[in-house]
């Protein structure tokens, strides 16, 4: 076997800079299609995720057609409605004018799934924990969002919709668990900060509130 | 807002070699524990993770206390134990001569979890998909795994546990969800494939098995 060496100094920091600069994006998809190469490494760099047992339980839907991306569209805007609709007074204005998805500007959709039940692995790992199986699946999906930002593609997550209705206009079998909807495409920037945070629904918080040591504890001295 | 710059080819590839190198690593850690700063940049590389609704749900437990870490070990081998029970034959060999986990080499272990309840993001994408909540913190876990991977550090993902009981051990709170427990250390080599390929558990399948086109298709034409 063959041992891998240290990263450089520049190596590290790009790895860095994909995490700090990736973004759920939404907006400014460019029309262009992604190359056909350019997709297989998006898509290689998913495969390549760790999963439990090596069990490699990700299946890709690339989706193109925009009859289907329409469709997928229609589920959006039904569950993004009953969401606005829980929301109440200036939270619901604000809910309303905020852009949460870009299924037709993006060229290309990808719903990312997983095979829970599939035999490879041989169970390990998910003995008591089986949920490790859609774990693995959503290691592909930052595998492939960090990726595509070196790449200068844009990637948004989009869940504000009903899984039964996904199922069925892509097919999804029963015993395969949709676990994200992805929207791809070129984009010409990628803002420093969350769309959320710019918009005003949430602020990040820092670090120091989400850690503490040897045993769980809600005060972590932040 | 400022805009984000391309990356150059040698961060793209370094970003594509922290994929490609990454390991779940169960073997060959350091003593030395980590330096403060580079734990801090572990973990905050996975706090800078995509969150639905940006709720950053994730809390991460750092574990160096040894009597905690035999707990944990512990309940690793009971339940290892009754994984080996599940197996017959060849199989059960196989299985019980694998090394699955370094809780107790690893000067560092790392429980995330996450608290899927919170009312940070005010429900955005968590309507109709509140999955979306534990899924957010298995995106921090891969930016720490690339992270770490960049940094020389070994990580290892162990789901042979009983979450019940490592709840008792970690006073995990009934509303808060053990996502993954993570052995860190310093490792001076990260093997070329997967050890449970390399010891003959399974091997890994290539990625054209794993895509489909327009609608999901158990055909893919590999």
């Amino acid at each position: 076997m063959t041992e891998n060496t240290a990263f450089s100094d520049p190596e590290r920091a790009a790895v860095y800079r994909a995490i700090a600069e990736r973004r759920d994006v939404r907006r400014g998809f460019m029309d262009r299609p992604l190359p056909a190469e350019l997709l297989k490494r998006l898509l290689a760099a998913a495969h390549n995720a760790p999963s439990v047992g090596l069990m490699q339980p990700s299946r890709f839907i690339v989706i193109c057609d925009l009859a289907i991306r329409k469709a997928v569209h229609g589920i959006f805007e039904q569950a993004n409605t009953d969401a606005t609709a829980s929301y109440t007074g200036k939270q619901r204005e604000q809910y309303a004018a905020l852009k949460l998805e870009g299924i037709l500007e993006a060229p290309q959709n990808l719903c990312i799934v997983c095979d829970t039940q599939n035999e490879r692995g041989h169970k390990l790992g998910r003995h008591t924990m089986p949920e490790t199986a859609a774990y693995s699946t959503v290691c592909a999906i930052q595998n492939l969002w960090l990726a595509a930002r070196a790449e200068g593609v844009g990637v948004g997550w989009v869940s504000i919709l009903d899984p039964v209705r996904l199922r069925a206009v892509l097919h999804i079998p029963e015993h395969i668990l949709p676990v994200a909807y992805l929207c791809l495409g070129y984009v010409d920037q990628f803002a420093s900060s969350p769309e959320l945070e710019r918009y005003g629904w949430e602020k990040r918080v820092p670090l120091e509130t989400a850690v503490c040591y040897d045993r769980y504890s809600e005060d972590t001295g932040s």
